[in-house]
């Protein structure tokens, strides 16, 4: 049972329910708050016990939302009420999920705060298109980067180290960034036919997913993406070999389904 | 439920039963035959449903131990005898889990084979020291490497992309290879007071971990690692900041504990 008092900072997973761990599930369960973001499905907030205080605290771009001290605010206050609080994020708290403000708020109040980890988008990307992000021989490692840019903003990204043939690159929240994603790789010597996946919604009812290759990826990202969360995985270990590419299509597309 | 005929590899997550998924729980308990790893607990066997075949294909260094073409045969043939096949690993199928010969072996044998992912390795240390493996500005990237390696063996991996003082970088089954990452990351640039932290048996209730510095990296493997497996985290995100660092102690050690 959660302390009374203890804040968790818990990892929601990709947005399928049952790709929950059963301890997210029990925290949820126990908890007498939950600050949840906007990528956390309602499904998921159904699994807390009736007369849970269930508080949005999403951030996405573009919309109204509250701002980081705010939410550092809020975990703080509660816990220092004696609440049971859980933070429920997309994913694992740990990978681009901003916990350190959080964790660092809390120690700072003297709360006691706990991680609890999450299946990351990478992970349920390449489960999406049956695929492993490493290989042996040919993809050893395997780096993630988060690509959030604003409209014409340039990444900061050290583009020479990511350009590494004999890694898989998935880049978290891509899809605005991918022309610059492409023509930087290129730049910095990643060949044009380096194969590439796309996939959005990934582990949802609509993922979609996507194959292309990197010269082709602004196309792609453009004309084959809908507004949902995007993740963009590039290299060898990506190029979906089962699945046959359709001559002069820029992408192949196939829909997800699941058992 | 799983169709009869089909492989499910199946992400067990970092050892503790409750870090599986919803999802996995269920496809064990629904499964007709589950061919696991060493890596994998009893606890997470004692959910599959009396009468389920338990097949033991693990892979430990120097155990004997089936062979993957061996594990792939049986595997396939299982499905072709119509079975309700999980395959069931460690962490996630799709990081270091060698999950490609088995799709290929399932899809060359026209076996209908999916993905459950599963929270790896890496995310569930970053809970155990209660860090996160990105910061914003200080680690926008973050990195997964093996460093399985025989006594004696060189590693080649490309030191010089991987000695980045912006990036996270976590070493899989590093434990045997520690002298040689602290070695070959220092001379390529990166500084010896680098963080480090080591954690052995993540998430499960020996969870033990470990911080130090880079240069004293190899000193802390050999001193304070028992036999379990081992996962280094290096960069600024892994400063463990939090805990009090003891002074000309090598290593700073904290027993976990949890709620």
């Amino acid at each position: 049972m959660i302390e009374p008092g203890t804040v968790w900072l818990v990892g929601a997973g990709p947005g399928d329910p049952e790709l929950l761990t059963r301890k997210a599930e029990r925290l949820i369960r126990e908890a007498g708050v939950i600050f949840y973001d906007a990528l956390v499905g309602g499904e998921v907030l159904d699994l807390a016990t009736p007369g849970t205080r269930l508080v949005h605290v999403g951030k996405r771009s573009g919309r109204h939302s509250k701002d980081q001290k705010t939410i550092d605010r809020l975990i703080v206050e509660a816990a220092l009420a004696g609440e049971r609080v859980v933070r429920l994020k997309g994913g694992d708290p740990s990978i681009f999920g901003r916990a350190t403000e959080e964790l660092e708020a809390c120690r700072a109040a003297g709360v006691p705060v706990r991680i609890c980890p999450g299946v990351t988008a990478a992970s349920a990307a390449a489960a999406g298109i049956g695929a492993s992000l490493t290989l042996r021989g040919l993809a050893r490692k395997l780096t993630f980067v988060t690509a959030h840019a604003r409209a014409g903003e340039e990444l900061s990204l050290d583009w020479d180290r990511l350009a590494d043939p004999e890694a898989t690159l998935a880049v978290y929240m891509g899809k605005a960034a991918a022309p610059m994603v492409s023509a930087r790789l290129i730049e910095a010597g990643l060949t044009g036919d380096t194969p590439v996946a796309l996939v959005e919604n990934a582990s949802l009812p609509n993922e979609r997913h996507f194959h292309t290759r990197l010269d082709l990826l602004p196309l792609a990202a453009r004309t084959a993406l809908g507004d949902g969360p995007a993740l963009i995985l590039i290299g060898q270990a990506v190029s979906g070999g089962s699945i046959p590419a359709r001559e002069g299509a820029a992408v192949s597309t196939e829909m997800a389904s699941d058992s």
